[in-house]
């Protein structure tokens, strides 16, 4: 099985595990206790529709905070207060990538980095891809350690010499969790006061849950 | 300071460092103990062109091997046993690169990482932007992690977040001498007879030369 990492865009015609670590995938994996679905979309106003016609609870951010009169954010410390059928989530750069991907499409992020990499493998033929989310098509450094942390469980896989180089970043975790909270995603979340959502993010395969994207709509896969 | 790394081509008007571990970058510090100056070219025509006009040595390669009729390939373990005026060097990678910088360009790799940080700390106003080289424009190994080392003596700088990636990486001494042992590059050159200088680029700081690139010269910076 060959394991590659690349930025925002995809290749894979197999599988594909999305990585936005500060928040989107984290926020969507801890959903998926609460909600059946996720619906993550672009904009706003269909947001708004959207959340209108199915009763849903609507969460969402612009520049990390909070878009006004949403229910919650994207914040995984913020969802879990939330239960119903349907999240509508809109996120900056989490839902663009998705959007992007071609291929199946898993969610990942470190609080269930163990079980998105062994799922990637039960069910791809030939491939995985990880695909960092970036900020605005930019290299971020959560996303890359993030990947790093799933691909440290594929490390008998054939890797690619960027996923080599992700694990060998990942590798002490305390250098990792200052990495982070150093980064620029993490500095923004900060000054809004989230810093909570930063050291949730941070925890290590306390999910099991492996959110996976498909016609538009993110679920838990069985 | 801020220092920041890219592939392949670089935004920098201040000071770019270019990196092509195997084997451009260290064939040239190598090379200036014992000439004057390297004539980098692109192409065997043109190399052989102006070996023929200066009576100068002749080294180079196309993938990995010595160009036919050549006095040496682009091998820094060969290359000490020539000596004269003038080197004329035709490489795949390292050139086309360097020819793509605009900015002052410094030559560093694992043998120069610290004199070739502190001198671009000593020439630089605002930006070093690191350069990897890479192999057609793609990532690999070696050139984040010989940027890594350099980076590793820049850390009192403003590193940006792909900066601090390859920093973080080049952590483990034996990891980096494990990961670029088994690079696809280093595949190539050992299976050609090369190995001798896949050891030699992993030594550390043995040399202070820091080759700068100007009009087509390269030359030891002073």
């Amino acid at each position: 099985m060959k394991v590659s990492l690349s930025l925002e865009r995809s290749n894979s015609r197999d599988v594909a595990i999305m990585v936005d670590t500060l928040r989107a995938s984290t926020t969507m994996t801890v959903a998926l206790e609460n909600f059946k679905k996720i619906l993550p979309v672009k904009n706003i106003e269909e947001a708004e529709k959207l959340a209108d016609k199915y009763n849903a609870v609507l969460a969402g951010e612009r520049d990390g905070a909070r878009v006004e009169g949403f229910d919650a954010g994207n914040s995984p410390v913020e969802i879990k207060n939330f239960k119903g059928e349907i999240l509508v989530l809109t996120t900056t750069n989490g839902t663009r990538v998705l959007e992007g991907i071609n291929s199946k499409t898993l969610v990942g992020s470190f609080i269930n980095a163990k079980a998105v990499a062994e799922k990637a493998v039960e069910i791809a033929d030939s491939h995985i891809e990880v695909v960092m989310a970036g900020v605005n098509g930019k290299f971020v450094i959560e996303d890359f350690l993030g990947a790093g942390a799933i691909i440290s469980n594929l490390q008998d896989q054939e890797l690619d010499e960027a996923a080599i180089a992700a694990c060998m970043a990942s590798h002490d975790k305390k250098m990792v969790n200052d990495a982070v909270k150093n980064s620029k995603s993490a500095a923004g979340l900060y000054k809004l006061g989230l810093g909570k959502d930063v050291e949730f993010c941070l925890n290590r395969n306390i999910y099991d849950t492996v959110p996976v994207y498909k016609n538009g709509t993110v679920e838990k896969m069985l």
